[in-house]
């Protein structure tokens, strides 16, 4: 989570617009409603990214609510990444997503830098080894094939936002090294060292858990919200050359995309 | 979750390979190995959907490790949607995840049909009311106009799947009713009775966890991951015509995306 810099004696706390009211006659949970309410105050722009919101016991005298129940609707909004708790300090709103399309996220070194962040990574593992069935099968590798494996927390900013495991067929690019890759884009190291034409990719999306591993590399808590993308991409003539299995932070980052005319 | 039909008695677990072997010298927790290789089995098809799997002490002791982390592993892949556990009878491998294009997402009741699978919807709520400061924002609406309201789930085959709240501007389709849109996809009700032509959509795509209310609708855990989709859709001329938040189950969808050359 993010650390606020300033200093809170210099924070008044927002107040909460009430016009939006519970429906205590309504199926949905009051809990349900009220996070809803605290999500369009931060949506609409009524809070912003550092604003230091109201305490529990307020929200929950303003709305005639037990504190138990504010508590669960401020809690789901913590694990989303809308809000972010600091210990004797109070609950501020977070820091706004990455927005992402969701076809750059193919790269996401360079997209990084087009939108004025610092990418970076930090490489835990670079190694030969034999591929297992399922890379031999994303890759249409022969038994008995090495590959290379990377794996790499990505940064933004100096802030982890993914977790990335890359194979890569290791006959077709001698010589590759960690060095190679600590600091540019793997895409552009394999078109321009090896000369490798890129073509389509194929990604599959599906939300998953962080698990209690991935909660430390990424710094976020165990069973917080991710997005997994599982892709192979190929050269132009079809043939996979890099399967990549990336997991992102779902507190940090929201993806779009752009349906076309039907 | 699934309901298994078969009789146990007919079942005889799974073995698991243990040529995959554990790195005990690896940065990477146990349990976190364990959960890899039990996935590896499911995605590569040793394991089918249906199948009971190897009961926690017995992977425990091949592997050699405590039941504690085999709990946690196996833990992991229920919440995920991959294993499902039936009280008294095991743990078996869950259904296969529907697999739907990002795009194809558009329309779920044509999509569902052109997959061999039976749609269905149950509408929680239908009311006409005023929009809200975000709804106004997303379809362009003057003060104090009213919009229609449809919340309801999404079922595939009788399974809730989805749980959408879609908003549209009531002046424009004077007269539409909870009966039109129950058993019809409303995309087709708003091009066939009211001549709307539809162009380009926009979506946004966010991993979330189910919460407390959501997981009743949905029959599925609270904290279990989904894909929460807000999308304006608009005219063909740019119009915003339809917003909409739809909360999707992670646990039983994937999705697919194409990335073109580049």
């Amino acid at each position: 989570m993010e650390k606020q810099l300033f200093d809170i004696s210099d924070l008044q706390p927002k107040t909460l617009s009430t016009q939006v009211e519970l429906d205590r006659r309504s199926p949905v949970p009051l809990y349900h409603q009220l996070k809803e309410i605290l999500r369009s105050q931060i949506e609409n722009g009524n809070w912003k990214s550092g604003d230091i919101i109201p305490n529990e016991n307020l929200i929950a005298s303003d709305y005639g609510l037990s504190r138990g129940t504010v508590r669960e609707a401020m809690d789901d909004l913590v694990r989303e990444g809308l809000l972010t708790r600091q210990r004797g300090r109070g609950t501020f709103v977070a820091a706004p997503k990455l927005e992402q399309g969701i076809l750059s996220l193919y790269s996401v070194h360079e997209y990084t830098k087009q939108t004025g962040h610092i990418p970076g990574s930090q490489i835990l593992e670079f190694v030969t080894e034999q591929a297992n069935k399922k890379v031999k099968e994303h890759l249409q590798l022969s038994a008995n094939s090495e590959i290379y494996k990377l794996v790499r927390t990505r940064l933004v900013d100096g802030e982890p936002i993914m977790y990335d495991r890359v194979y890569i067929p290791a006959s077709d690019f001698p010589g590759l090294s960690e060095k190679d890759i600590s600091n540019v884009s793997l895409y552009e190291i394999l078109s321009r060292d090896y000369g490798v034409v890129l073509g389509k990719a194929h990604q599959y999306f599906e939300p998953v858990l962080i698990d209690q591993y991935e909660s430390q590399l990424l710094k976020v808590d165990k069973g917080s919200p991710a997005l997994l993308i599982e892709r192979v991409t190929n050269r132009m003539n079809g043939t996979p050359v890099v399967y990549s299995k990336i997991i992102i932070r779902g507190d940090r980052c929201r993806f779009f995309a752009e349906i076309p005319n039907r």
